[in-house]
């Protein structure tokens, strides 16, 4: 069965945005044994969308299409898709009723132009969107089964999973159908080339599996794509691969299930009954969001001091002032002081901090931009404290490589302490 | 002039990696006044990358290819290319020489393999890789000027801004081309639709103006394109349009030059000299992340407290623990004595803190998920404090609306207080 992806919109077209939703829906489809053939994107204009939606009509089995399903009159899909198909579009009360629940729910007034997301092909089955307010929906055009999505990412995924992929995996047909198991590493460390270059020789090691990659900056999350049809031998066969992964990673592998560095976090707190408090200066805050984005996260989280002026390094966590001055804000003397103090004073089990130059100024030839202390201070094992230099191009990029790391040395340190 | 853009390679059509490449390059296609009509992604497929190219070579005048120029037996741009455009391949003695010189200055041998990559098509034009191995190239197939670049995104950004968009540059002639402007509204308050049902009747007014719009949540933006041979007349006439916006708007607008709400804040605190501390409570350190985002921030950001703990919001802010006990955490007495507190205890001008219920879990029917308190405490005009209730599916959303809406109080307050 081959497929064909098209992402419609200006933004994406004229690369104002990047397309990501593409590279999800390829995965998953491949994911399901389905050959994903061409990948498409074209602008809002209609004639533009309904012409090559004909030509995947003529070529493709399953088609995605995300993007042109809102209110605006750049929203073009559900048009495109009748002529493409050759049915009037007409009014789906149910579609209409849907839309209206949606702004009920959210407490705001439902708009005309929102009327017009109730507008489908007529040879159309309607995709609920349980998130936004545009329904989606597939038709046939041409011999090929297309499915019209949001291109807002978070609705199209979860359409995707809970709509378009069950509704696939019956057309691929009833008969024995292989088990497909997906196992995600999650790893920090290393660069997406450098995690490559280290599994060279996977699959010779392991030509029934196939490796994927996925970057999620700072994170590498490595894929291991199994199929087979009896899922006790996947499973085993999974684990020996993950444990050659997390060989040759040394040690760089933190969850071997897919969860993020916060998760893990939570997950080493709440089996210690322990509690963390965070000192930041150059994160700003971007630990304890990440930390704080974790449901249930009140358990074990119990405050934060941004200590951004130096001031506020002594007044929040009595970092003595004359060290400050003799060493500087980013030093090894003072990084303990902040890892103790935000511990002593929040009553925490564990304190974490960390004092840097995320830049583009701010940096000298003895302290250059990229450059960070971390501490991590424990009620019975003492404090640790390291310097890491970063020199990634921007200040984004280095508040999240100093975050990442600050919570990776708290990992390593709780799995230590255990 | 038409353009179309293809990215190559098993790795994106798998959706393994996420092509950044076609953005990049549509945008500096666009910049330049030629329209790109159409993305294409395929596979390290020969039959069928000679297809498409042969199919763009019938619709587009210019394309840029990128990916498929390396030395493995995946890599087939070259072969494809001859192939679309009825020529042979040829050894160019110039493309070996200079990868020999390539391999001798990075001091690693050559393989053979890397010969293949000096076999191009006879009728192409070479273009010097100045990074790496793979030589680029461009020829004509069918109508269409193709650019055949590498994949890896730092070699094809440097080929492409020097070899390729001169090329094309002069391609388009040297007339009189077209001055274009682009003017950036930021927004908040209204979603994507409302926002688009508020300018019904732009297009009416402003015939001559193309209206576009970018939902970066929380923020809407919207996007102004003029296009004319009068740059004065274009830049009156913008400003007219964008007056008419940000009527229609109601004082949602917080930018008309694209900026986001930590960059106003920002310039705000910097005009009047003033300084701010936040106290965070659900938003867990978001509100200081983005405001810290802002480069040159330690100029006005003292110090912030994430009282997550009811603990901590007395421990670092003063909150009365009677007051915590009787009224909640959430609620008006409670925002009131967190923003005066953090506000107070940091010398800093302006205290901001947000207090509430981001969920899934925590609400009840008095309190329920997606309601905030938010307080903004100023040096000579009070405090003022005002509850939301927002009803968003998920707790990331809820607090990126909750850090938005206190950001946004807060910017009300500085343009009054000035």
């Amino acid at each position: 069965m081959i497929a064909e992806i098209l992402s419609t919109g200006d933004e994406i077209r004229t690369g104002t945005l990047v397309d990501t939703n593409s590279a999800y829906i390829a995965q998953e489809l491949e994911g399901m044994g389905v050959r994903v053939l061409r990948h498409l994107t074209v602008g809002d204009d209609l004639t533009e969308l309904a012409a090559v939606l004909q030509e995947i009509g003529s070529r493709a089995d399953i088609a995605v299409v995300t993007g042109g399903l809102g209110p605006t009159s750049d929203d073009l899909s559900a048009e495109a898709a009748a002529s493409a198909a050759g049915v009037p579009l007409v009014l789906d009360p149910e579609a209409l009723r849907w839309i209206e629940g949606f702004f009920d729910r959210i407490g705001r007034p439902m708009g005309d132009n929102n009327r017009k997301q109730a507008l489908l092909p007529e040879s159309a089955v309607r995709i609920d969107n349980p998130i936004g307010s545009a329904p989606g929906f597939h038709l046939l055009i041409g011999k090929c089964r297309c499915f019209f999505l949001p291109g807002v990412p978070l609705e199209m995924k979860r359409m995707l999973r809970e709509s378009v992929l069950p509704t696939i995996d019956t057309l691929l047909g009833s008969g024995a159908r292989p088990i497909r198991i997906v196992t995600t590493l999650s790893s920090f460390g290393y660069g997406e080339s450098m995690t490559a270059e280290k599994l060279t020789g996977f699959d010779a090691a392991f030509p029934d599996i196939r490796l994927g990659y996925r970057a999620k900056f700072p994170e590498v999350q490595i894929k291991l794509y199994l199929e087979g049809t009896d899922r006790l031998k996947l499973e085993a066969r999974s684990l020996e691969a993950a444990g050659w992964v997390k060989e040759r990673l040394g040690g760089r592998v933190f969850s071997d299930r897919g969860e993020s560095m916060p998760e893990v976090i939570g997950r080493l707190l709440v089996e210690r009954g322990a509690t963390l408090a965070v000192a930041e200066s150059c994160t700003g805050g971007l630990i304890s969001h990440w930390i704080t984005n974790v449901a249930g996260s009140s358990r074990y989280f119990l405050s934060a001091a941004v200590t951004y002026a130096n001031e506020a390094k002594s007044r929040l966590l009595g970092v003595s002032p004359e060290i400050l001055l003799r060493h500087g804000a980013v030093s090894e003397p003072v990084i303990r002081e902040m890892a103790e103090g935000v511990r002593r004073m929040s009553g925490a089990n564990f304190g974490l901090a960390t004092s840097g130059i995320a830049g583009p100024d701010g940096g000298t030839p003895e302290k250059p931009v990229g450059l960070v202390w971390i501490g991590v201070s424990t009620q019975e094992n003492g404090t640790s404290a390291r310097s890491f230099q970063f020199r990634y191009a921007n200040r984004e990029a280095n508040k999240q490589m100093f975050a990442m790391t600050a919570l990776e040395m708290l990992r390593r340190t709780l799995c230590q302490n255990s």
